[in-house]
């Protein structure tokens, strides 16, 4: 096989046209008339799409085995077969009115990575594999990631078989139906590092003029489920001091949370995602209101700030409107810190590639937020239009697409390619 | 039969346990285990509560008539039958889990007004006249208070009769089936004057320990639709900068709406007693918000300035945050002040009973708000526990229901003996 000499690799780039037909390719499984997929894990139609992606990743010379839980690992050699594949991929299942790039993307560009070294006759150090992870999206199975968080050890293999979707069907049962039910043990493969190329799912890279995001982690996120009870009364009848209004009540909670989310900008949000007037009716004075709060940050300290200035503006205005706010913390997820090395690589080849750039956090959750607590980790980021996903009018364009995989193939490169990485302790 | 001298008749009382008593005994048409009642308009229980109520009336001698909306006629015969009644009373219907008092109060009071001249072997100058008015609370057929609506000539009587409940029966069908099809044109019967005794369905009397509320007249309302369109977007990934949120812009009106009301206390309310988001889900940014406004006050410019500050608000808030909130007022009704004649008997009857007393504006529609365009008209207001109402729980001391049989006594006396009146130019 061929050589590596870094002077014959750092001019290497993936096809993007090829990348972009393959996308185009795979997006007639579950196809929606508006330009969508309809993809949930697990159909018939994840089972096309993954029998097209075996196909084609044995087609590139790859070899591909399915671990218990249906991921699909795809290994092109390298050199040194000793050293764990450097490693990266997404996911090919989609929301049931998803996109054509969420998770796709990533997938396909790995495919792109191995193919483009094909072409230029490129070995490299370290071997290399493209990952199709199970049910990232959590549309029909819960929880989400359930793959890479198995393969992370946060559940056990049988845990996540036995989860049924509405219909009343396992996981397992799903497997067996299309066939991909594999033998490999979840998480018995070593991975020596993890890349993920994404769609940002947000407007910021679009709104800077930025190419490419080199993501530094994923956020922290907390959610609460919020009760806030008054009293109901007529709305003709009751003098406005003598209310006890919830809805007045959750209106001055959520404008709260949304300074409260300011005072730790750029980073942090806080959204009231539901809220709902229980008993509603036209002419009464809301007595009960249920809600939602979604809270995230990179910074671990800046969620506990947050959730102690939430709860100090619970008691303030419901000591001031006579009434209770009942505010229940239901899951808190620690941030996640990408490594530095996989993170300063994926920046190295943004910069040597000529992108516009910049360091992001990933807002949503990703299989490569489970994977870093295992594996040296790191995503990429391409702007995605109005930062709209899980929608079917999701778009990308051909040429950040095209970037987001060169910048792939160059990190790629770098990891494969450099002195053998001890992993950091953790 | 007996003599009018004013001395032998400002010292008569109702007897406030036969009130009690019979307030009591008709709560079992329709009584629920909760201690309330379930008496829709036109129902089998509303058609056995309507037979007790003409079977007492004509054993108090009253002479029992019925007209085309079934509405109930009892009359008392004053010594100048050419004079018309001096008339009182409200409604026997209730809310699917409505309270004891809200209507029933009037009627029986009004019998009990009738039985107490009785006892004391009274005539008056005027005829009196006992009346239940047909479907006041609107639950099963709409618009609520639609009998005296039509006896004021707002609708006519074939218009009501094709009204149709949710089993798709007309009013027609249901006055036929309980046999309250009455031959008497609808509004063809002259009323010289109507007081209307009602629970207050408020907390003003009872938070300020008044036994009767001298009713001024009735709120004027408006009720606007809204919607707000921001834009749906990720909770995780969104900055809040960025962001269209919907609910957000929701809390800055309903903030708003709340001060504008203050802005004109004490008599001016405002409500948002609905809202909802439009495919809510937790971690997304809410898109748009659906919501409804009611606002009363007693003088019709405040309403108006209500509703241009309303707007002003609302488009304040869309500009800043960047979205759009549509407002549509899809109802106006104007205040109704009721005949300072009558007001003014019956302040002089609280006073002359000696009972803590305020001017109070009716926060409700009642029939006597559709009455008053017609016929001179005023109401007493007696107080409800917590002011709540529509509710089984819904209460009143035998204490108040007698002090506001007396007043409603006093009230008629007054106006039933006291010279002629024009009715003033409308």
């Amino acid at each position: 096989m061929a050589e590596t000499n870094p002077s014959k690799t750092h001019n290497l780039r993936a096809d993007g046209a090829r990348l972009w037909a393959t996308i185009l390719e795979t997006a007639a499984f579950g196809g929606t008339p508006a330009g969508g997929i309809n993809r949930l894990t697990l159909s018939a139609e994840d089972g096309r799409v993954r029998d097209w992606f075996r196909d084609a990743c044995e087609a590139a010379g790859l070899t591909v085995t399915v671990d218990a839980l249906g991921t699909q690992y795809a290994v092109r050699p390298g050199r040194d077969m000793s050293r764990p594949p450097i490693s990266f991929g997404s996911h090919l299942d989609t929301q049931p009115t998803g996109g054509k790039f969420d998770g796709v993307l990533g997938v396909l560009a790995g495919l792109e990575v191995m193919r483009s070294l094909n072409d230029a006759g490129l070995e490299t150090e370290a071997p290399l594999m493209v990952v199709n992870w199970t049910n990232e999206e959590g549309s029909r199975f819960a929880p989400a990631m359930m793959a890479s968080a198995a393969y992370a050890g946060d559940f056990t293999t049988d845990e996540i078989l036995s989860k049924r979707d509405a219909a009343g069907i396992t996981v397992a049962e799903a497997l067996d139906a299309i066939g991909y039910r594999g033998a490999e043990d979840v998480g018995a493969r070593a991975i020596g590092a993890f890349v993920e190329l994404h769609i940002e799912q947000g407007p910021i890279l679009e709104a800077e003029g930025k190419t490419i995001g080199v993501v530094e982690g994923g956020q922290g996120i907390m959610w609460f489920d919020g009760l806030i009870t008054g009293f109901e009364s007529h709305a003709g009848t009751t003098p406005m001091p003598r209310r006890r209004d919830a809805l007045l009540a959750l209106s001055e909670f959520a404008l709260a949370a949304e300074r409260i989310a300011l005072a730790h900008a750029p980073s942090a949000v806080a959204t009231i995602g539901e809220a709902q007037i229980l008993a509603p009716s036209r002419n009464v004075v809301p007595g009960r209101v249920a809600f939602t709060v979604d809270v995230r940050d990179p910074r671990s300290p800046a969620l506990d700030a947050m959730e102690t200035s939430l709860r100090e503006a619970a008691t303030e205005i419901a000591e001031r409107r006579r009434l209770e706010i009942a505010l229940t913390r239901i899951w808190r997820k620690e941030p996640v810190p990408f490594d530095p090395a996989i993170v300063a690589a994926v920046d190295a080849a943004a910069e040597s590639l000529g992108h516009a750039r910049r360091r992001i956090i990933s807002g949503a959750g990703h299989d490569a937020c489970n994977l870093a607590a295992k594996v040296p980790t790191a995503m990429i980021f391409v702007p995605c239009k109005d930062g709209v996903s899980h929608n079917e009018s999701e778009s990308a364009t051909p040429g950040d697409c095209a970037a987001g995989a060169d910048v792939l193939l160059q990190t790629v490169l770098r990891l494969a390619n450099a002195p053998r990485m001890e992993p950091p302790a953790r």
